[in-house]
């Protein structure tokens, strides 16, 4: 089997992942995750796109939300509404302990590459999770009602603001994931999830150089289209876009990654798309609602890489 | 109705505490609560003291295990056990709810005293709880296995390392909470409650000023003793005593406020007692049991402040 790195952000991303990992060994398989999505909430440092994929592959996640933990109760939740407490971020007891986990191993010393493996570790994922940076990048989301935090954005205001911009804040100052960077070399193939372009992604590619390390690896670089006939199959990717003034299209999408692609991957209902890209693309079922529409995907995307190399 | 000082530690002070609560209102009855048990745990801030008067006082606590909430769920702890966190200090999952606010209060620039306010006025608590101070002063003990963080001493090793003294780190950078200070001039009795006098009760008694401020305060300071026929009723005060070398007894607690007593309060056990400890005293039941007992010793500390004054 070829050595794959998977891109992910998050619920998209996470199913392809989970795929993924049904048919490779963590050997052949490494997670680079988006962290513009991190923030530090009452003190506490939650990485919603790492904990996702976390859950997804620890057969832990909740099927119903694409956040947090299934079989969750919600005494911490209740209490805090009771003091006052901010309720806007919903926090199940379980959950909880993961981020109160991880602040506490960063405190510690822990880099995030670190706390990240010791928490998936002692949940059973044997797979490598790296985050994108050691460092902190936040995604602000420039709106009609001003800069707000990605997770403001996002879950307290339910992406209802306009889009305008984005801006991924701590760049400057950070680096892409040093094990990221080294395992590209070693890699038969490089899958972009189908996360959102925009807030999942880009975060990952404007790092200072990952942009180039990826343009670099001799591995092919496969997207997977998140658009599937004009709309996101889950998240506010179609909206942003509708609001950016880009066409809500796959084609978009594939024209965002520009020359970092090697190969798009298109869903059955945009059939007809993949001659017009410019790019190597095959068209198969993207849409995953079972845990066998999952692998078979990821098989797809396999199959796909290998013919590209 | 006399306006009341009331000096509380744990449990025995919590105890106090709520029968004098049940008697006067809360223009009458202010707490100074001890603070050198507070410490910080995972990043959170935690008052275990004002915690265990607060959920008292909210009809919250937890009759059995004298500190968290009643009726608690553990969802929060399993779940970090099974991530490898720190599992020696138990925190239940409505319990935790306190500890994170209050960690964010105090992020957000809230003083300690601030923080009180705003958590006890949530859960129902009319009556002024005033941490000792709003800077931070930690207790450490020093043992036969080196010197301990408080709660390292209390709970992570049950109060079994053999003690040799007391240390309150932060004594010379911390001032006595403004609010009990002010107070000072207005009220007609301070009573030290049946706490632990070198852990519960010095820290308070030692900050800068603190007992010089009580010496001059017109109002009769009266304690309760925590030791009852040469034992503790809860926690490890004769068991300090002894390794102390202090006769663990109530005329020893009594000599060690010393000065600032101006009545103190024996239980029946220790009858006879009186007329040997150079300062006023009274005999009644301090044990408390029941919800009446409380109220019984409240309402003979009360009268025996009034004959004082």
């Amino acid at each position: 089997m070829p050595r794959i790195l998977a891109i992910t952000g998050g619920v998209g991303g996470a199913k392809l992942g989970l795929g993924l990992a049904q048919l490779l060994s963590p050997e052949e398989l490494i997670f680079a995750v988006n962290a513009g999505d991190d923030f530090t909430h009452m003190g506490l440092e939650i990485s919603p796109d790492l904990d996702t994929l976390t859950y997804t592959l620890a057969d832990l996640a909740n099927p119903d939300t694409g956040w947090g933990r299934r079989d969750e109760s919600w005494e911490f939740m209740a209490a805090l509404a009771e003091m006052g407490g901010e309720t806007w971020f919903q926090l199940g007891d379980r959950d909880l302990a993961l981020h109160v986990r991880r602040t506490d191993l960063l405190r510690q010393g822990a880099s995030r590459t670190e706390a990240a493996a010791i928490i998936g570790r002692a949940l059973g994922v044997a797979f490598q999770l790296l985050p994108m940076s050691d460092e902190s990048v936040r995604t602000t989301v420039h709106t009609d009602r001003g800069a707000l935090a990605f997770q403001h954005y996002f879950v307290r205001d339910r992406c209802q603001p306009e889009v305008t911009g984005f801006e991924f804040q701590g760049l400057d100052a950070a680096r892409p994931n040093p094990a990221i960077l080294s395992c590209l070399d070693g890699v038969d193939g490089i899958v972009i999830c189908p996360s959102n372009p925009y807030v999942s992604v880009d975060p990952m590619l404007h790092l200072p150089g990952m942009r180039d390390a990826l343009l670099a690896a001799s591995a092919p670089v496969v997207a997977v289209s998140p658009i599937v006939g004009g709309a996101a199959i889950k998240g506010p990717t179609a909206k942003m876009m509708r609001e950016l003034a880009i066409p809500n299209t796959a084609a978009a999408v594939a024209a965002h990654y520009g020359d970092l692609l090697d190969g798009f991957i298109l869903d059955e209902q945009d059939k007809g798309l993949e001659d017009a890209l410019g790019v190597p693309a095959i068209v198969t079922q993207t849409v995953m609602v079972t845990l066998q529409d999952r692998v078979n995907l990821a098989r797809d995307v396999l199959a796909f890489v290998q013919k590209l190399t």
